[in-house]
C-alpha cells in the first residue's frame, strides 16, 4: 500500500506492519525449530491491536512488566500472562482479581514475597527470578542456597500451580555482535543449568523462562530453557541495530516529525518531536548521545538511514537534527523526517500504544 | 491533611498541592510587583485540574507546546492560549479550529511560515521567536534584518491581531546559582532591547514575551518585557534545585515507588519505577547521571532529601536506587520510596497528567 504521508501532521509514531509481522513470524519459526515455547513480552508495544499479530489472544501466552499492562491485555482476551517484574506486595488486590480471571504468572526473588502469594485466593504460576550476571533484579546465581530455599517453599504453597525460574540476560544489551551476544547467552544458560543440577525439587516440574531480544534474535538454541520471552524484536530499534541484533531493514517503528525550523548555518533543522516522543534514551557514537536516525522516505514507508542525519538534542517537544548539506538544501518547513528512535519500547510507552500503521 | 501512603500501590506521581499553590502564588506576586503579565506554561502539568490553581481559566492566559495541549485546555475553558513552538504547516486545520474558539497565539521564526498564517480564517496573535543565545529555535538576535522583515510582514497580515516577540532563554538551564542566572537574564533582555530600538513597527504595538523558570524564579525585574512565561516553577524538580532556581522544600512533585527487591551487598534496592515514570532525564553528579533523589517520608507528605539515596539506573519499569546502610537496614519489600525526579515536566507527561494530590 502506498503511504500517504500527507495525512500525518506529526509528530506521530509510525509502525510498518509488514516488517513487524515478519519479525514476529521469524521468532515464531525460531522457537519452533529450537523446540521452545515463545512468550512474547508485550511491554514493547502495549497495544491489543498489534498483540493480535502474534496469534489469537487466547492461544498466546505473554509477558508484561506491570499490573496495568496485565489488566489491559486480560481485558482484551489474553488468558496466560506473566508479570515479569518482582512482585509488589501493595498490588495484592489486583493480583487476586487477575488470578481469578486468567493464568497469572508472578515473579519473586525473596522469600518475604511469599507472604503476599499466601494471601492469594486463586492459584498462580510462580517464577523465581535468577540473576545470571546482569545485576538488576533476581537472586544471584551464586546464592544457590537462597534459590533452592525459595523454589522449595514456592513448590509447597497451595496457591502455586507451577514453579518456574525466570532469567533476563539484560547484559546482552551492552555487547556488540554475535560473538559478544553468544558469550552472554552461553554463560547465562550454563549458570542456570548448574543451578538446576542440584535442584531440591524435580527439575521437570520447573519451567525455565529466559529471553532478551539480542540473544533470541541471534542465537538458535536455548539449552535447558522451556520458553523464550523476547519483546523488543517486534519493532527493533537503533540500539538493537548497534548491538547487532537486527539490520536497519528489520526496524519496524519510526517517529514522523515535521520540520519546524531550519538552520543552514548550524547544519541542522529542528523538528516537532522531543523527549516526550523519543524518550531520552540514546545510542552513544563518538562519545555523544544520538536519540534517533533519519531514514529515507519511500512511497510505501521508509528505506535505509541517511548518512550524517540524526537527532543530537532533545527538549520536551523539540528535536535538534543534524542534516547533511544536500538534505538541508531541499528541506522546507513542514516537511516530514522519518526517524528511527534509539529505543522503541519507550517510544510506544510515551504514545500509550497509539500509532499510525502502514502497509 | 495526613497522607495515607497505604492507598498507593505505586509507582504513582504525587503532587503536594500546598507547595504547588505556594509556588504559583509567589510567581503571581513577583509578576505583579515587576509590572509584567504572567502567562504560565502549562506543558509542565498538562492537567486542567491543576491548571485551575492558577486562577479562573477564562482569566488566565497560558502557553502550551503542542496542538493537542492547546485543544485540551481550550476544551476545558481556557480562552487565551499561546502555542510556544514554531508553527507546523501541517497543523493548519487544527489552528483554524482553535482560532475560531479562542484567542490563539502562534509562533514563527521564518518568513515561509506566514504562508500558513495567510490561510487562517480567523485572527490570531503572532509571535516572532528570537534566539538570544540559547541556540535551539528562533532567529538569532544577530540577524536583525530577518527579524525586522518578519515583524513587518506579520504586522501587515490581516490575520494578525497582535504582533509579539518571544524568547526562551533555555541557556539558563546550564548555569548554576544567581550569578549565572542573572548573566543569562541580563544578556538576553539587553539583546532584545537592542533589537527593538530599531524596530520597523511601533514598539508599543509589539508584545514582548520572555521566560524560563530559572530566571523568573530568581530575578525580580524584566526590563522591556510585557509578560513572563515560566512553566516548571509550579512543581520545580532536582534540576531546578541544582541550578539554584528553588530549594528542596519548594519541590511539589515526586514519584512514590514500591521497593520490589533488596540488595544489601550492592548497597541498593530496586523499585518499581523506571524510565516510563521518571523519563531518562538526569542531573550529573561526579560525572554520573542521577535520575531521582529519595526524600524523607513524613506524616503529611515528604521532607528533605536523604543523603546518599538516589536513583542511579533505570530500565523500562525498574529503578536501581543506591541507599545508605541505615536505610537499607529498615527497608522491607513493598515499602514506598518517595523520589524527586530530575525533570518534573517529563514525569507529568509520562503520566498524562494523572497524579495523586496530597494536602
Amino acid at each position: 500500500m502506498k503511504m500517504n504521508w500527507n495525512t500525518i501532521a506529526g509528530p506521530e509514531v509510525v509502525v510498518d506492519s509488514r516488517k513487524a509481522k515478519r519479525n514476529i513470524a521469524r521468532m515464531q519459526e525460531k522457537a519452533q525449530t529450537a523446540g521452545v515455547d515463545l512468550r512474547p513480552h508485550f511491554k514493547t508495544h502495549q497495544s491489543p491491536l498489534i498483540g493480535k499479530w502474534f496469534g489469537p489472544p487466547e492461544q498466546t501466552p505473554i509477558a508484561v512488566s506491570s499490573v496495568p499492562m496485565a489488566r489491559l491485555f486480560a481485558d482484551a482476551g489474553w488468558r496466560d500472562i506473566l508479570i515479569a517484574i518482582p512482585l509488589n506486595p501493595r498490588q495484592l488486590p489486583a493480583y487476586n482479581r487477575l488470578a481469578r480471571e486468567i493464568t497469572l504468572g508472578l515473579t519473586v526473588e525473596h522469600i518475604d514475597a511469599l507472604k503476599t502469594v499466601q494471601r492469594l485466593m486463586h492459584p498462580i504460576d510462580l517464577y523465581v527470578e535468577i540473576d545470571a550476571g546482569y545485576g538488576r533484579t533476581g537472586i544471584s546465581w551464586r546464592e544457590s542456597r537462597r534459590i533452592y530455599e525459595l523454589l522449595k517453599a514456592a513448590h509447597e504453597l497451595p496457591q502455586v500451580r507451577h514453579v518456574g525460574i525466570l532469567l533476563h540476560a539484560g547484559n546482552s544489551y551492552t555487547t556488540r555482535g554475535d560473538h559478544g551476544i553468544a558469550q552472554v547467552h552461553q554463560e547465562s544458560l550454563e549458570r542456570l543449568q548448574q543451578l538446576l543440577a542440584d535442584s531440591p525439587i524435580p527439575t521437570d516440574s520447573i519451567r525455565v523462562s529466559v529471553g532478551d531480544t539480542p540473544t533470541c534474535s541471534r542465537m538458535d538454541s536455548f539449552p535447558g530453557a522451556d520458553e523464550i520471552r523476547p519483546g523488543n524484536y517486534v519493532f527493533y530499534d537503533w540500539q538493537q541495530q548497534r548491538i547487532g541484533a537486527c539490520d536497519w531493514s528489520d526496524i519496524a517503528l519510526a517517529v514522523a516529525c515535521p520540520v519546524i525550523a531550519r538552520y543552514p548555518e548550524r547544519g541542522e533543522v529542528v523538528v516537532h518531536g522531543g523527549a516526550v516522543h523519543f524518550s531520552k534514551d540514546f545510542v552513544l557514537i563518538d562519545g555523544k548521545p544520538r536519540y534517533g536516525q533519519v531514514m529515507r522516505i519511500t512511497s510505501d514507508g521508509w528505506g535505509g538511514p541517511i548518512q550524517d542525519a540524526y537527532v543530537h538534542g532533545l527538549s520536551q517537544e523539540h528535536g535538534k537534527v543534524k542534516v547533511p548539506d544536500t538534505l538541508m538544501a531541499e528541506l522546507q518547513l513542514g516537511d516530514l523526517l522519518v526517524i528511527v528512535p534509539a529505543h522503541s519500547c519507550l517510544v510506544m510507552d510515551a504514545s500509550k500504544g497509539e500509532c499510525v500503521l502502514i502497509r
